[in-house]
């Protein structure tokens, strides 16, 4: 669990695209952070109040979390000093990058030595059961796509919020390093060891109250060869009530997979209910999120329409028209 | 990768069940056991003459295989002595146990000493790269099974006997501890990290011949809640030409799983089958093999006929009844 609230740390961003951890925290969990930390040339702004450490110490922030991803995953040179700077003032540090803080000898060193704890959320950081498939209390929603990269995430954030903001009880489940480092918590799901995969699902959403929802955060696709192990042990570990089904309607071939087609909704359907029962009988596939961003308003609200129509199940695309329709479909469950 | 042959250490197994690797090795690579090496109360035989650490060696064993488990997968104070003993005499050492050779301390600085290698085979040596999807040359045939441990190892490892003795052109890819054991070679599937486990399938059985059949060892069950994932990897990384069900008629629940039942064999076909053309556009469902070990042989032979003229499919206990009618299957395709 990383310590909030927290310095978003954009280093030299060259745009705002390098910035898509920070841009999830302030969207999804604002309160989680004080302020921005820029360093010259850094061409991203996220309109935060920017801060210098001293700063961010003094309004309370316990954690500087690299917002920021450098092609390859590494941690520049040029970042160190503020780094260093930054545990030495008593923050810890948090990293969802390919190369680790711990890897670092500098940062190792001075962590040690100050006592301040390097978070890499990429590296899971507990050891799991093996799942024993026994059915929990409180209730499970899970996002699957026709694809990776549909906005499975997005789907379930959207969703939480609007549940928050109505009273309901819900709580986001992280299952990948962009959602741990926006609540602070969860799993790195595909880092974790196959034969724990599932297990690590099921310790992340424990028993809870029987009107509670979590909202499993989704990870690859049933129908992407790289990462569908993946997909298949959320489905059964998380062993939700409700499936949301997720499309990309222009996509035409599987992301990185040029010799692959996306499924259709209704094949997507087929496959992950019936999988989706073997842990939960009750399962049901409640409602449709539509990634419309490739297409204009007229464009996405026909396709909308025309989907929910022929797959009799409510239809929208939460970024555009909010995530309403869905909550209301997981509400009348 | 093993050096064969092994000399086949016993150690003081309590009974034949705690030698299930050697037992292995001897049934389905005879050529790899030059002999056994058994302590003081021993109570297992595999009819191997029994040999010195010397007159392994003059019988040309490269390696010492630890053949035996002891409860908890402990590495035994009692073997220490042999095992360091071997090291010295030259030979490499190989253990599938949960306890790592390469953990024991007095183990790992002998093996420094005299250079040699010692196999921890639960533990992947490669680093794998992320599945691609992509086709490649020559057929694969996989097993998977309505539980786990309902013969899928078995079923392929009898297949892959038969096929030489025909002259077929066959290999067979293990995934598993046993296998890795039994054959020098494989990937410990259940050991690899989540977004790498279809990828470590894929380089498993990389292009082939045309008319050459890699023979992929099952794991898991797409119907079992806790290994559902590693499962799903195989059928997507495998991307196999032929399934052969497998099944075990009087299982109850699921194993370690008292609240689920098996699915029926129709069921792992209508499921198991469209994933696998995901991968595989040409895969078909070939054969059936069924562990009747639990059924009188009038009983299994009335199952296996019913069960043939049910599911229209060549129908087969291999280890009672010999895989000719599996491999026909396959010859077919």
């Amino acid at each position: 669990m990383i310590q909030t609230p927290y310095l978003l740390f954009l280093g030299d961003a060259p745009d705002m695209l390098a910035a898509k951890v920070a841009i999830g925290i302030r969207d999804w969990r604002p309160d989680n952070a004080v302020g921005q930390f820029r360093m010259d040339g850094c061409k991203a702004d996220l309109g935060l109040t920017d801060m210098s450490l001293a700063e961010a110490k003094a309004a309370g922030a316990k954690t500087l979390v690299i917002g920021v991803a450098n092609r390859g995953g590494v941690i520049s040179q040029a970042w160190k000093k503020v780094l260093v700077e930054a545990l030495e003032e008593g923050f810890d540090l948090a990293s969802g990058l390919h190369n680790l803080l711990r890897d670092e000898e500098d940062l190792a060193a001075v962590a040690r030595a100050t006592g301040r704890t390097l978070h890499d959320v990429r590296v899971p950081s507990v050891k799991f059961p093996i799942a024993n498939g026994e059915k929990r209390t409180g209730k499970r929603c899970l996002a699957v796509g026709t694809d990776c990269s549909v906005g499975k995430m997005y789907t379930a954030m959207a969703m939480d919020a609007e549940m928050r903001q109505r009273g309901m009880k819900s709580t986001f489940r992280a299952t990948g390093q962009t959602g741990i480092l926006i609540t602070g918590d969860g799993i790195p799901l595909d880092a974790v060891v196959a034969d724990f995969m599932a297990g690590s699902v099921e310790w992340l959403s424990p028993d809870n109250d029987p009107d509670h929802w979590d909202l499993l955060e989704g990870q690859g696709s049933l129908f992407h060869v790289s990462y569908s192990g993946v997909t298949m042990a959320l489905i059964h570990g998380g062993q939700p009530d409700a499936l949301i089904l997720c499309h990309e309607p222009t996509r035409e071939h599987m992301r990185g997979l040029p010799g692959y087609t996306p499924p259709s909704l209704e094949t997507l359907r087929d496959t992950a209910l019936p999988l989706a029962r073997v842990a939960n009988p009750e399962c049901e596939v409640i409602a449709i999120s539509v990634n419309t961003q490739h297409m204009d308003e007229a464009e996405a609200r026909a396709y909308c329409a025309e989907t929910a129509a022929r797959m009799g199940l409510p239809t929208t695309d939460p970024y555009r028209f909010g995530a309403g329709a869905l909550v209301d479909a997981l509400a009348a469950q």
